[in-house]
């Protein structure tokens, strides 16, 4: 079985071939110009699916799509979508579809990351997970007794929107002290730029002209080099994302919980706080059953999710 | 097939013989005195198991138990339970079923619950739903696609342990600003007397001698008949069990939540603000999926917990 696999984001598109086992045949990267209005941008990963198919030189049984949520899966059509303003309504199964004349499946982005972990991921084996993906925003994906859990609406997961600050700073979802509030790649860079305010010495106004240019990722850097300004920063947001965990850990008491994303190649920097909160602050017994790890998938996380959602609506296995 | 229940606290015990349907044919209400030792207090449960067994005038075909954690349940067995001091290592399906020569079952109290207002209660029918018991702590049961959900280690569902204040007030579970350190009835009752050391005027304190005899009850009637300070202390509480049932909601997206235990006697002066709450601070759509109920089992939820619990193991259904 070969797939055909669309990872569409607000900003990048990933469109590859695989085969079962998840081996990588072909894959594009490319802006998604989302702002080009649906139909410009669909022909452009239309065009894309074609040379990759021609390059990996095998014929597609079947679609998988990973895409920004909220939308409906089963009729394979995007609802309002933050990331992908004017796509409302699209149903991205029979536009991606049509092409190829086989079956296509559409998942939300997190979900179907969460199962490319589980098919050929950290997660692969292991029944009980939790899926993060840290970066613009927070989002999640829960494996339970071995699947994908959607909940009652197939909306479970939105794990970056459970408060740990009930009367915390505002969320973009309209809510305030929101896990995503607190921790993702935008929040660390807003918490940072509100700091500068107090004109604190920092390496990191020698390396941007305007607070504006101000990234989780330069804080991260800046925190690695022992700056302390960037230093406090950064820790606090992990202490943060840690206490996220915990609750999580505490609520489904998770084998893994496997962390994706931008904020995630802050590697050892992320991980050693957040392991520690962890340890700390979720109970005992489900501290002692749950490691916090990496993403193995990387980069390819949400591509490698989308040749999954393929897989498990054809095989019934992610 | 009969069932006989034992509904297992650390104040109170229920025995119980019912019918497959749940319809209960006898049933004792009793003092646990744990403090007599489990040798003692096994013999009491026992002599009221056989009572209501000849009372019935039935059979019995197999045993529930549901008993506060942490707890064994594969070898039926209690781990150092907190509301059980001594009775760590006590097989308990061994002990209450050895009289009757049938399969005994154990399940922590907060999941049997959930698995009774499954099969019995407000849960009827229904594939996802949350149940949380609100009394003396906060505990949880998840039944996900029509079955408890017991995670990775079988500790799932200790949503009163997640945190929505990370640096909050202690918590009896060890840790900080957990959900149940701010609106159990313990907390309820903690709250307030704290709050006292202010010298409110309060009708509460016509009703007491002295602060230690406040409870959360006390609290809720004089916030019903309108005391401003009884008013406070209750509306901050029930804001934060709002808060935690919101959390609760994005992360699973459930049908319901059902909640039970005693501060829900209550009644809508609990309902009515917490069902505010979950709609302005879960997100739209998770919100628009749920309802917040009481349990329908009422006093017996535990009880009723204990037959599905039997039920459950036996046919494979709650």
């Amino acid at each position: 079985m070969y797939i055909l696999g669309f990872d569409i984001g607000g900003t990048k598109t990933m469109v590859g071939v695989a085969d079962e086992s998840g081996t990588v045949l072909a894959m594009r990267r490319f802006e998604t110009k989302s702002e080009l209005g649906p139909k410009q941008a669909l022909d452009r990963m239309k065009k894309a699916a074609r040379e990759v198919v021609r390059e990996a030189g095998v014929g597609v049984d079947v679609i998988g799509i990973g895409c920004g949520g909220p939308l409906d899966r089963k009729s394979g059509t995007l609802y309002t979508v933050p990331n992908l303003p004017g796509w409302e309504g699209i149903c991205l199964t029979r536009e991606l579809g049509e092409d190829f004349g086989v079956p296509a499946y559409l998942e939300n982005d997190a979900n179907a990351a969460a199962m490319g972990e589980h098919l050929f991921g950290a997660g692969k084996g292991i029944d009980d997970f939790v899926f993060m993906i840290v970066g613009t925003g927070i989002g999640g994906g829960i494996i339970a007794n071995g699947r994908i859990y959607r909940g009652f609406g197939e909306n479970a997961g939105e794990i970056g929107h459970h408060k740990i600050m009930s009367e915390g700073p505002p969320c973009p979802c309209g809510d305030r002290g929101c896990l995503e509030a607190l921790a993702s790649g935008t929040s660390i860079a807003r918490i940072a730029r509100e700091r500068l305010a107090e004109k604190p010495e920092t390496v990191i106004m020698q390396w941007v002209s305007s607070p504006e240019e101000l990234t989780a990722e330069l804080v991260a850097r800046a925190a690695s080099q022992g700056d302390p300004f960037a230093s406090s920063v950064w820790q606090e947001c992990m202490h943060n994302l840690g206490i996220g965990i915990a609750n999580v850990v505490n609520i489904l008491n998770p084998r893994l919980v496997i962390l994706g994303g931008g904020v995630t190649k802050a590697g050892s920097l992320l991980f050693e706080p957040v392991r520690r909160v962890v340890r700390e602050r979720a109970m005992p017994a489900l501290a002692a059953d749950v490691e916090v790890v990496p993403a193995k998938n990387g980069d390819l996380v949400g591509l490698m999710g989308a040749f999954a959602v393929a897989i498990d609506n054809v095989l019934g296995r992610a």
